[in-house]
């Protein structure tokens, strides 16, 4: 924590898990930004901002008891303290902190959607095509691909239940990626009505819905704890172990690394069972995973980047139908996208009935991940000054003003020494920036009425008329 | 406040002073941002990004007791109250706050850049010339123009004293609000020293430093309180009413509504006083304002819109020389850009030296008065989508997906209508959103391997073959 020392000046610091992003890497993001914007934009989704801040009780509840602990809660402003027996409280931190705090830091981007979305239902037109891109704060341990502040970039359709929606996002997740360069990525795809007729399956543990929910949270962790930890923790769940030894095909399908929809077939012939009957959920969720990789194909995702991961749960409750989690095959890192479809997710504030689905970008893990494969364009800095001017002399300074708004006249991005004198610091000034460009006034120049031009790649030297710099520039970048 | 009603959902709802952006507020600020981008860009400035939170130490102090109470703290998270002793901080809620908040959100941009700036001094080549578009948070009370999340946009320039950076800077305000289509706006100037000068001549008040602060706080307040509203205000700051009566040329400067630097001679002659001496700081700052009017106007600023006004004095206490506001005079709003020159920001976080000089556009008052004057371009549009596909029957939808890829895959922003069908719903949901093509796709139509296309503006229709498609609509956007 940054602290006012000693010498009467404070501390500067950033609060853990943040960070500043200078020129370079503002150049990086950026460039992520703008490629996953333009799909967004090609796509037809209309854009959404929803403020950093709002009200806690909005977002109470809605990410389980974990979630509800990561919340960063804004304090009341003046006396936050008033009508609050604090003395009483001071047992219960989170019951005091629901006293003096009214409003919170947005913790992802679907919540404020939904509540967008409750809010404004009468003046929308559906089905609504949503993209929101903004930062969300978690409390979270600070870790590699993990940040307290953090960008989501989010795609959404509400309003229908087409699964045409569900293959326009495999494939603007495909072409959004292979433009980054991340054309070796999976996307894993299951549907949680498969998940469901799974749960029917089992004997043991809870009924209905706490069953699903049981047998999810211990198969999404088959990544991380392997096919031993799962038995273990379902034993624990209360599942008998006829069902755990029954779900070998399940386990099976994985450690095969089934590519597309290979592993599809196995799963669907043991959830049949011996009587070679599918339940209502298993006919579902047939149904649901092959028109989305069939939309997905016709719009043009090969059929090897779409992959059937039966053991695919997501932590998330409120999903219904297809979930998709995206991984890079190139380096580890986790999911750097995922979501699904949603029934009710717009429920929790009133607005019933309102099907939809959607996708979100990870834009800090994506970024780590083209960092660390070195797969930012080359092209990308840190200033986007095609020119640099300097004067070396007094009297070269007003020449090169005028010049300096004759070049921005012409839609060139030019900047001026502002310190007239030697070249040397101001090309050492461009060589750092990686500006290709300096041009120099000296009393030669300004009696020529020209400008001396030094390429900075080529390392050449150039006498041009000052009525031709625009153009000479601009063939030299094509502009 | 947002609460869990008795139904068992939330009401949904956002903090007062907080708004949602939907898509058609989102094109106007994006087109107000990205007109700003370009010229911050076009002058060669970097772009910064800093965390929303900071340090509370880091801002605490920085922005006065005023700015203190209205800066948004956020609550420590797990057990924020262990190690406090609540019961006796409970009569002194500052201090509480300051010990269950180690963090707080960005003020403005200016702080946070400083911060930056002493962190990474070694890292950074001088001038560094910085450009930042981020929300900021105030506590405030939200009234017209005035919310509690806003945008700053700034610019700035530290690591040199040159004054062309203030007349580029004037440069870059006059040409982004020109774009913008608020050419008849005010950049007001007026200088710090300018300011000291005159403190010196007055008898009366504090000493030194102390005196200035009361004399620009005082008269500051001219445009609210009138002339007599300043001269009792001063009175009660303690200043002599032979100081108050010898102030006569500043009001009456100001009465007259001079343009340009009109005023800037009888300001000087009165300061010059009867031995017609003028003091150190004021011949720095005439020569500053002289200078930057120089500078302005040989990059093309019209003399008429950069206006001396004697009284300019900007509430924030770290200006040392040059100082900007900008108002437009077609509306009522208040300033709508300000800034000025630096010569130690960077010291109260130990780094000093440091001259800069900066400029903030306030992004939701330039918004509140491109709506007020009905000023936004009339091609701004909620969606990018150019054409609406629709299926009239289920053979369609996949002959309609496969069209929908060739288009995008041409750059053509398209959409389909999920749901196959007549028509009628589909032309309406492009009607609302302002689409201008949709493509419909029919028996007859899939028989010729052609679209209908109807041109939403125009009210025609023709059939045009697949083949053709993406030229059809190219040509008729002029894509």
């Amino acid at each position: 924590m940054a602290s006012t020392s000693q010498a009467g000046y404070t501390q500067p610091g950033i609060p853990r898990g943040t960070r500043d992003f200078g020129p370079t890497q503002m150049a990086q993001r950026t460039y992520v930004l703008e490629v996953i914007r333009k799909y967004f934009t090609r796509f037809g989704f209309q854009q959404l901002e929803t403020p950093a801040m709002e009200n806690l009780a909005v977002l109470t509840g809605k990410y389980g008891e974990e979630g509800d602990r990561l919340i960063y809660k804004i304090l009341n402003s003046g006396n936050f303290l008033d009508g609050v027996n604090y003395a009483e409280l001071a047992i219960n931190p989170p019951a005091l902190a629901a006293q003096i705090c009214d409003r919170a830091l947005r913790y992802d981007l679907t919540v404020p959607f939904a509540r967008y979305i409750a809010m404004n239902a009468g003046k929308l037109t559906f089905p609504f095509r949503r993209y929101q891109m903004q930062p969300v704060w978690r409390a979270d341990r600070p870790q590699k691909g993990r940040y307290r502040e953090f960008w989501q970039c989010d795609a959404d359709i509400i309003g229908t239940e087409s699964l045409i929606c569900e293959g326009e996002l495999v494939s603007l997740l495909w072409q959004a990626f292979s433009e980054l360069g991340l054309s070796g990525i999976e996307i894993r795809v299951n549907s949680r009505k498969l998940l469901s007729a799974m749960a029917e399956r089992l004997e043991g543990g809870a009924d209905g819905q706490n069953r699903l929910q049981d047998f999810t949270q211990a198969i999404d962790k088959l990544d991380k704890i392997g096919r031993e930890g799962v038995e273990k923790e379902l034993r624990e769940r209360g599942f008998s172990d006829s069902t755990i030894t029954g779900m070998g095909p399940l386990f099976e399908s994985q450690e095969k690394k089934a590519t597309g929809y290979d592993a599809l077939p196995g799963i669907l012939r043991w959830l049949s069972g011996t009587a070679g009957v599918l339940s209502e959920n298993g006919k579902l969720a047939e149904k649901e995973l092959l028109e989305v990789a069939h939309y997905a194909q016709t719009l043009g995702v090969p059929s090897n980047a779409l992959v059937f991961v039966p053991t695919l749960a997501r932590g998330l409750s409120y999903y219904t139908g297809c979930i998709f989690e995206v991984v890079t095959l190139e380096t580890e890192m986790g999911s750097i996208s995922g979501g699904g479809r949603y029934d009710n997710l717009t429920g929790i504030f009133g607005l019933e009935g309102m099907s939809g689905v959607g996708v979100s970008f990870g834009i800090d893990r994506i970024c780590d991940v083209l960092e660390t494969l070195n797969r930012y364009p080359a092209t990308l800095k840190a200033t986007s000054t095609t020119i640099l001017l300097h004067a070396l002399d007094g009297d070269g300074l007003n020449v090169a003003v005028n010049q300096l708004a004759m070049l921005r006249h012409n839609h060139i991005a030019a900047e001026i020494y502002p310190e007239p004198g030697k070249p040397k610091r101001a090309l050492s000034y461009a060589d750092k920036l990686g500006i290709g460009f300096v041009g120099l006034f000296g009393s030669e120049e300004i009696a020529k009425e020209s400008l001396s031009i030094k390429d900075m790649v080529a390392g050449t030297q150039e006498l041009v008329p000052f009525a031709d710099v625009a153009a000479f520039i601009k063939e030299k970048v094509r502009l």
